[in-house]
């Protein structure tokens, strides 16, 4: 294996070997702040995944050294992730109770299918098949994803048990029914939380600029909210021992020490059951990842390679299933927030995870008294972020297909669940583009005064032959628009009977597949039974070399292959058929 | 409804009124002949989709009326085909014993489920849906579906059962282990039932011909090989008692009289079951009905409506449900005898309805003797030739993915069954249309010479400035080509720090839909990130419509959108970048 080769498989070797004191400081920088965001986030990520608490932890620690490692973007951090985490909810939900072992052992299991699929699609070279999801579609459904989410915390925020629903309707009806029941002190710890972490994130930064700190650091300040709202919340339950006063809902016992060794239960029945699933996780979470770390590495001029970033998540996923984690990928704000830190390296990935990893070993017992309220706020606000009416404004303007299909996804996964959503959105969006390519733009053509130009009739003063027809088709020539190109050319042609000469001019056919190939052959064919002669013009290149090979030319009998719109409408203009037959090519 | 759209929907007012007798002449000589090549394929193709011989005969008579009353077609001939015949006998395969009254049940339903499927596709105007199934999917699919058939009658070519299966191999094995078993009177009558078949196929319209009889007359006589086949074996059987002395499988009682009516069993949950294979059926028989219609009428410039097809043949299959048939289309070599017998209008297909109706009351009798291995000859003759190589040759020469596509589809057929074969076919066709246009061909450009002709840098001798980069985009770009794009233009701007500008040139984009815009938002940005100011050139009209609507220039911030190549060319040689932004638009 060459050197170049194994420095993209293995791209750690690409910067270890100059690693000095300066990255050092700067990725140990960015680690530290990555670390304090991930500590609560993960913790909030797991509960809103129906998973203990230390889960999130512990995705959070070899999962990231695992993409530090293989990984070929700079700054990306990998870990829990919001709707990643949703989407194991809604998995899981179907199969276990949420807490128990087998649903924990679900997890896992998920973590380390995600993985297999993506290592495998890394191996195979299948990056590009997540290219498949339009924006619009993404769009919809991570706004609809936000508002899951967010309502699923309802519980947590008010203080009483409400049964998971994907339907947003059924679970206000619920709480609305029920709110008697709600538990002010864990409804005011949360409103405490929501005040900090939204005081941090829009407030204290402005405020500490001017009092003079540097924006570097009062940026980096701000991204402890959701630590101070941990720490703020914390210790009020501790002090006024909350959780037995007041019933407030607490994280309680996490075990200390490093991540268990895990196996995953190979059970086929249940891969056969969770692999769609997976497939799913795997894409969603490889989308984001790789949409995050493309946006950081092309602000320094760095390159990503989607297949080893499929093999380096990949990796991460294996990681997580036998440590006692769950599926992770690359988080958008997470990973922008280590970028501005001034991450330069993995090593800040890897600097984040043995913080963590410190993290459970010594200081769980110091989270026994965080209340559930504040993960859930976390959660909330950390989602908020998700809901994108933006793209959905722009599409309204811009291009009506693409705001359906975004409507559509959004809708799809309101009302019928996450997974389903986003193969509806997805199959849409690609049924949207055939169709509109299964149509094509079409347009007689003459000529423009004494020019060489041809235009448009519709649109222009043009000169036409009431002989001759020339038809201009802007689109690829391929088996979903060929029954439309031929219906719509005989319609032009059955309606003028004074037609002699068809004549169509290729300029934006970049290929022609064989199913429109036999069209032509049969519309040529076609024509001649019907007296009217098939002419092309303006062939590219590339697809006149295609045609030569199987010898297209001769099936068009009198019909000429012209170089120029000018040159076809020259000869045929005032020619009869019998003339033409004399010039064949 | 005005008289012009009346007459659409009801294409027998076109015309009836003008209706004479010189066409009516036509017409019933029309009709006679396609009768007398229907009674035996009718026959044979209900016995291939395990009906009783009947059923043939009964979906020969009404379903042609109603299409003739419906169809926009001046000379398609209704009725049984192979392939629909072969579908519906393994869709109901999987439900009921054959000859069973639950399978009849099932046919009959059918035909109604697939007839009110194309009735809601005509109504609902979705009759462009049918072009998703690509040329070399349907060649792949019909070469399979004919040997699947061809070798689903040797037990009648043989004289023994052998067990229903779609994978040959296991047929042929089957056959081959009870090779001792064959009845070798019915394997006689087989043989000679060839010999006839094929004799009339390709040597007796020259020899009639070279006797000095008319071609017309002589092709007619040609078309008889059938009923010629059917009455010399029919003959023999009851002469020798063939059926009681050599036990030869004979069609026996065929009930007389008129079809009987049938209300389709409207059972919710076999419903449910049946209806993805009618939906199939649905698709392929109006495939092949519209294709064939197509191909007549261009002949003699008249129009077919994809829509208005789909509503008669709808009527059709209604009606095939309530007089005991089974789903029907439009035959391909039925119609092409039907036309060149000089049919002129659907009165023909009403004739010929007349004349099946007439056999049913009257001759019913007389087909008592005829031996199963005679329909069994007539169905292998008659599939052979859809067994399709010419599009694998071209296809191979011309376009590897299409080749795939026929390939698989064909492969899949085989091993997988019909249903699955065609949708595998179709989805694989898509994908790689899709595959396709997701690697758009890119080609960096220079001018040609003093001149202002920009061409391909890898083709031409051309002139360019190392700080401008020009890329040509030949695609439109859409959601699954877009990363490709970005990561194509990132990585040859990443590989040249020298570059100041990317000119993107348009001419052969189409359309950008929202994931296209919003990349190039992002490129711009992450261009501009890098140092680099993209633009655009010849931009077309309505893309440039659209992007203004979004203000999309904007968002290039320096960058500005060039009428053509060379006034890009000429604004930014040699300019730097605080220069250019004097001149923003």
């Amino acid at each position: 294996m060459s050197t170049q080769r194994l420095r993209r498989v293995l791209p750690i070797l690409e910067w270890l070997p100059g690693y000095g004191r300066a990255a050092l400081t700067n990725d140990s920088l960015a680690g530290l702040i990555v670390a304090i965001m991930l500590v609560p986030q993960g913790m909030a990520y797991a509960l809103l995944a129906g998973l203990p608490p230390e889960v999130g932890l512990y995705a959070s620690i070899v999962p990231l050294v695992f993409y530090g490692l293989l990984g070929s973007s700079r700054a990306l951090a990998v870990g829990p992730v919001a709707i990643v985490s949703l989407m194991v909810a809604t998995t899981l939900g179907e199969f276990a109770e949420a807490g128990s072992a087998g649903y924990l052992a679900g997890a896992i299991l998920l973590a380390f299918l995600s993985g297999a699929i993506l290592l495998g699609m890394g191996f195979a070279r299948l990056g590009f098949l997540v290219n498949f999801l339009s924006h619009p579609v993404i769009s919809g459904f991570s706004s609809a994803a936000a508002l899951v989410i967010g309502f699923s915390q309802l519980k947590h925020l008010l203080g009483f048990d409400i049964p998971r629903s994907h339907l947003i309707t059924e679970t206000l009806t619920y709480a609305a029914a029920h709110i008697g029941e709600i538990n002010p002190t864990t409804f005011a710890i949360a409103a405490a939380s929501f005040a900090i972490l939204l005081a941090f994130k829009s407030r204290i930064a402005p405020i500490l600029k001017s009092l003079g700190l540097g924006a570097d650091i009062a940026d980096a300040v701000a991204k402890a909210g959701p630590l101070v709202a941990v720490i703020v919340t914390t210790v009020a339950v501790w002090l006024f021992a909350l959780n037995q006063t007041a019933s407030v809902s607490i994280v309680a016992d996490i075990p200390a020490g490093l991540p268990p060794l895990s196996v995953p239960n190979l059970d086929l029945a249940l891969i056969e059951q969770l692999l769609p699933a997976a497939a799913l996780i795997a894409a969603v979470g490889f989308l984001e990842s790789v949409s995050v770390a493309k946006s950081l590495a092309s602000k320094r001029r760095q390159k990503i390679d989607a297949n080893q970033e499929l093999i380096a998540l990949g990796a991460a996923n294996i990681g997580a299933s036998v440590t006692g984690g769950y599926p992770v990928t690359g988080g958008f704000s997470r990973s922008l927030v280590n970028f501005t830190a001034g991450a330069v390296t993995p090593m800040a990935s890897i600097i984040t995870a043995a913080l963590i990893a410190m993290t459970v070993m010594l200081f769980t017992p110091l989270l026994y008294f965080l209340p559930k309220a504040t993960l859930a706020a976390i959660i909330v606000v950390a989602v908020a972020n998700l809901i994108d009416l933006k793209t959905l404004r722009h599409a309204l303007i811009y291009d009506k297909a693409d705001a359906a299909s975004l409507i559509a996804t959004f809708l799809a996964v309101l009302t019928l669940g996450v997974e389903i959503g986003i193969v509806i959105g997805a199959a849409l969006s690609i049924v949207l583009y055939l169709w509109r390519t299964s149509r094509p733009h079409m347009a007689e053509v003459g000529r423009v005064g004494q020019t060489e130009h041809f235009r448009n009739v519709l649109r222009h003063q043009v000169h036409t032959d009431p002989k001759v027809l020339m038809v201009r088709v802007d689109e690829s020539l391929y088996f979903a628009n060929t029954a439309f190109l031929e219906d719509q050319l005989l319609a032009r042609v059955a309606d003028r009977p004074e037609i002699d000469h068809l004549v169509l001019i290729m300029s934006a056919v970049n290929f022609i597949d064989a199913s429109a190939l036999e069209t032509l052959e049969t519309l040529a064919e076609r024509l001649r039974d019907a007296g009217v002669t098939l002419h092309l013009a303006e062939v590219k290149g590339p697809v006149m070399d295609r045609l030569e090979r199987v010898e297209f030319v001769e099936s068009l009998g009198n019909g000429r292959v012209f170089l120029s719109t000018h040159e076809a409408a020259r000869e045929l203009t005032g020619m009869t058929i019998s003339e033409a037959a004399i010039r064949v090519v």
